[in-house]
């Protein structure tokens, strides 16, 4: 028989579908593509201008429709910024996007008074990137950014964007960074990160005390380690449980 | 053989796939599903709630960061409205999803001095309902609510809602409805709507001539009418030709 989509033959013990099927299947796939279509035109047109963007590209003095400035009060490593370049943004946009936001600009806070939200511990190419998401839904990450936007995704409770981060995290996940992505992931309540960054530690158990890194977190913050053979031990009962439910009942 | 999907009994007349076309189409709808839920997760983030929903849902007596309010000075029959109810909206909004508003209220016209823009020929139940979509890009459409957001999506330049509109309208087309929806597409430059209503007349031109609305169309706009036969023997010609392209050559 020859496959109507590879076009090539084949014998019986290799054969798939139907043709009533691999039609369905088509017609199913060419909905799901139109859906897609759809979904990406939607995300187009409720995406916002982010100012400092708009401000780029129209050549102006001033942005646009900003009524806010945020400010990267400290850098990272907690030092004061003397002269820090504002982010302009829009209230209502700040507000739509984050629950932290919102209560801030509600209620007469300072920050709604003077017109300026200080953020401390970020770099101001963080910053930026951080309201440029809350615009436009989109980040061009690396390991670094992908942390900092974590954060500050965490701290302002921009649910959207945490996921968007663990997600990058997890796929540049690899033996060599998972105890210092389960550290961080620990620190910034990152679950699906932290869950992660476990399995691979614990397929890797046999070489773990060795690491410089182990070394550094039984110093810093032996609870996570005590966590990480806690989920061990329960890892290997269920196994257990799982192999010989008799012996185990 | 048995289909792996339906796990029915085929024969080879009968037979789609080969096994490992059948496992790859699997993955690729899998793949497409988790691209479109995504997107939804973006949609969602994206959205911005729309003060009149916020003020219904949160029982506020001021409405959600809104510094603008839209009016609907006359209704669809052109009489001014004495006290029209003001719908609450923000410039940065209006400005990000309409070119219209955004030159409007850029450029200190008199509508962004006084904070109110006043919209003709609309009732207030569409007024708000074109302000909901430009928020969340949803809006809940009979055949009346259609017509009335296109024209005004057709007005300020909003054109996910026009053609959001043009495939409601679209999808309710027939022989019944194909004439008024033509004159109402000419008439608003509504290209797919115009292109779906005119083939459905095409195909009907012998009941064309009997029906009420045709006579109404070649009183009030006899260059409409012109266009539908103009179209209809073009088609013809081409008909004529791919089916006998020696005899025309």
């Amino acid at each position: 028989m020859k496959c109507v989509s590879c076009k090539e033959d084949y014998g019986s013990s290799d054969a798939g579908t139907c043709r009533e099927c691999y039609e369905e299947a088509s017609e199913t796939e060419e909905e799901l593509k139109r859906e897609i279509e759809d979904l990406k035109a939607k995300v187009n047109f409720l995406r916002f201008w982010s100012p400092s963007q708009h401000l780029h590209q129209q050549q102006r003095t001033t942005p646009f429709f900003s009524d806010i400035v945020l400010v990267a009060s400290h850098d990272e490593s907690g030092k004061s910024t003397p002269y820090p370049v504002p982010v302009p943004a829009n209230r209502a946009l700040l507000a739509s996007r984050s629950p932290v936001f919102r209560a801030m600009l509600e209620n007469e806070m300072e920050e709604s008074l003077s017109g300026t939200i200080k953020i401390s511990d970020v770099s101001y190419e963080a910053l930026r990137a951080f309201v440029t998401y809350l615009y436009t839904a989109d980040a061009c990450l690396d390991d670094l950014m992908a942390c900092d936007l974590l954060v500050l995704a965490e701290k302002y409770q921009v649910n959207h964007l945490k996921t968007y981060c663990e997600k990058f995290l997890i796929s540049k996940l690899n033996w060599e960074n998972s105890l210092p992505n389960y550290g961080f992931a620990h620190q910034h309540n990152a679950k699906k990160l932290l869950d992660a960054a476990l399995s691979l530690i614990m397929e890797n158990m046999d070489k773990l005390s060795n690491r410089e890194e182990y070394k550094e977190l039984v110093d810093k913050d032996p609870r996570l380690v005590v966590e990480i053979y806690e989920a061990y031990l329960s890892k290997q009962v269920n196994t257990a449980v799982q192999k010989d439910p008799v012996a185990k009942a």
